[in-house]
C-alpha cells in the first residue's frame, strides 16, 4: 500500500476530493492511505505561527524551516522506505504522465503545500527531493496540485481502475489525442453521427479512428508528433490534412 | 459578481475547496458565485442514464449530450450575459497565466466536468466554447481541472486578494521565476541565510534578488528567457551562468 502525507495549512479543502470517486475507491481498495496534516501543529513557539517577514524586506511572507523540517522528520522517523518528499510551487519542474508513472512506484510520498507565501529557500535546498508546478498558472496555494499528482498517480496503481475507466487513460500513454467518440442517439436534434461508425465494418471503423486521432493531434497539438513514429498511411494522411489546410 | 456554473457527476467533491481560503473569501465579498448542479438531473430517461456504448465499439462509456445540452440551456435561459462554456478535456488548449486573465473578464462560466467517459463530439462542436487541458497528464475527471481554473481565475478579481498574498503571483506575470526567499532564523541547524540579505543595503538586495531570478529561471526554465526582453546587465549574468556551467 503506497502511504501519502500531505502537509498544509487548510486540510479541510482535502475533504471532499479525497471521499469521493477514484480516491474513496484507491482507501477502499487499501491501494493507499491518505493522510492530511496541519503543520501548524509542529509550530515550537507559542503562537504557532508558521511564517514571517522576509529577510531583505519585500512584499509578503514567508513559510519558516521549523514547523515543516520538524513536520517532515515525524513522518520519516518510523519509516523504513525513503520517501518522496515533494515541494508544490511554480518554479518547479512541470508535471507530466511520465512523473506520474515515476512516483507510482514509490512506497512514501509527502507533499508539501505552501499557501500565499513563499518557502524559505533551505526548505528547498535541504529537505525535498522534488519540486514540481502542474502548470504555467497561478494559483493560491499548493492544495489543488497535490490533489492532481495524488489523483494522477492514485489511479495508476494495481487494482484501482476497473474497466469501466479506460477510455481517457489513452491521450498521453499511445503519444496522439484520442478520437472523436459518439453515443446514442444517431440524430440529436439535426446533429448527426458519422455514417462509417454505424456501418458495422471493423475495419472502416478502426481506420477512420486511427485517422482521426492523427488529425485531431495534427491540429491541437502538433507538438506530439515531432517524436512520434509515423506509419506511411500515418505520413500520407498528415500529407492530406497540409493539402486541405491550404 | 461573476458567476460560476459548474456541471458534474460528484458534485461533493468541490465542497472542501469551495468552502475554505481563497474562494470562500472571494464568495464572502461577492466576488464570485459558485453553483455546483449534478447534470444527472437533467437525464430525460426514467433510469436518469447519462452515458452510453460507443458508436463503432470499444472500450468505455461515452456521455450523452441530451443531459448535457438540456443542463446548459437551463443554466444560460435567463442570463443576459453570453456564457464561456469551457469543457475540461486532454485534448483542450493547454491552460495558462494568460488564458486565466482571459476568462477572468467574463461574467458568467460554465463548466462541463467529465468523469471515466469520453463525451459525445457533438458536445464539443456544438455546445462548449472552450476545450482546455491543464497540463499533460491523466486524470479521472475534469473536476480537479475546473477547480483549477476557477481558483486561479477568482484570484484575480477585483477585491479578493489582499496585500498579504502577493509574492507567489509574481512568478508568471513578470516572465522570469521568483528569486529565493529567506526568513529567519538566520542559522537554522547550520544552514544559513546569504550574507547580502541580511546587510541593509537594498540596493545589493535588489540586485541580489534580480540575478537569482534570473538564474533560476536559466536553470531551470530557459523556454521563458526566449522572449524576454533582456536588459545588458543580465546579458552578462547569463553569460557568467554559462561560464559556471562548463
Amino acid at each position: 500500500m503506497m502511504r501519502i502525507d500531505i502537509l498544509t495549512l487548510f486540510p479541510n479543502m482535502f475533504s471532499g476530493v479525497f471521499s469521493e470517486s477514484i480516491l474513496k475507491k484507491a482507501q477502499e481498495k487499501h491501494a493507499v492511505s491518505l493522510n492530511v496534516i496541519n503543520f501548524r501543529e509542529f509550530a515550537d513557539n507559542k503562537h504557532k505561527t508558521v511564517d514571517d517577514y522576509p529577510y531583505g524586506g519585500g512584499a509578503g511572507m514567508v513559510l519558516k524551516p521549523q514547523p515543516i523540517f520538524d513536520a517532515v522528520e515525524h513522518l520519516t522517523k518510523n519509516s523504513a522506505d525513503q520517501p518522496r518528499i515533494i515541494l508544490l510551487c511554480p518554479q518547479g519542474e512541470r508535471y507530466t504522465q511520465k512523473k506520474a508513472e515515476e512516483l507510482a512506484k514509490e512506497k512514501h510520498l509527502i507533499f508539501i503545500c505552501g499557501h500565499y507565501e513563499g518557502y524559505d529557500e533551505r526548505i528547498r535546498e535541504h529537505l525535498v527531493t522534488d519540486e514540481i508546478s502542474i502548470g504555467d498558472y497561478v494559483l493560491t496555494g499548493g492544495e489543488l496540485g497535490a490533489m492532481v499528482i495524488v489523483d494522477s498517480v492514485a489511479r495508476l496503481l494495481p487494482g484501482v481502475l476497473g474497466n469501466e475507466d479506460s477510455p481517457v487513460q489513452d491521450s498521453y500513454s499511445c503519444g496522439l489525442l484520442e478520437h472523436p467518440h459518439y453515443t446514442r442517439p444517431a440524430d440529436f436534434r439535426g446533429m448527426k453521427v458519422p455514417e462509417v461508425l454505424l456501418s458495422g465494418n471493423h475495419q472502416l471503423i478502426a481506420e477512420w479512428r486511427e485517422k482521426e486521432s492523427l488529425r485531431r493531434t495534427y491540429l491541437r497539438r502538433p507538438d506530439l508528433l515531432e517524436q512520434y513514429p509515423l506509419t506511411e498511411k500515418q505520413k500520407k494522411w498528415l500529407q492530406e490534412f497540409e493539402k486541405n489546410k491550404r
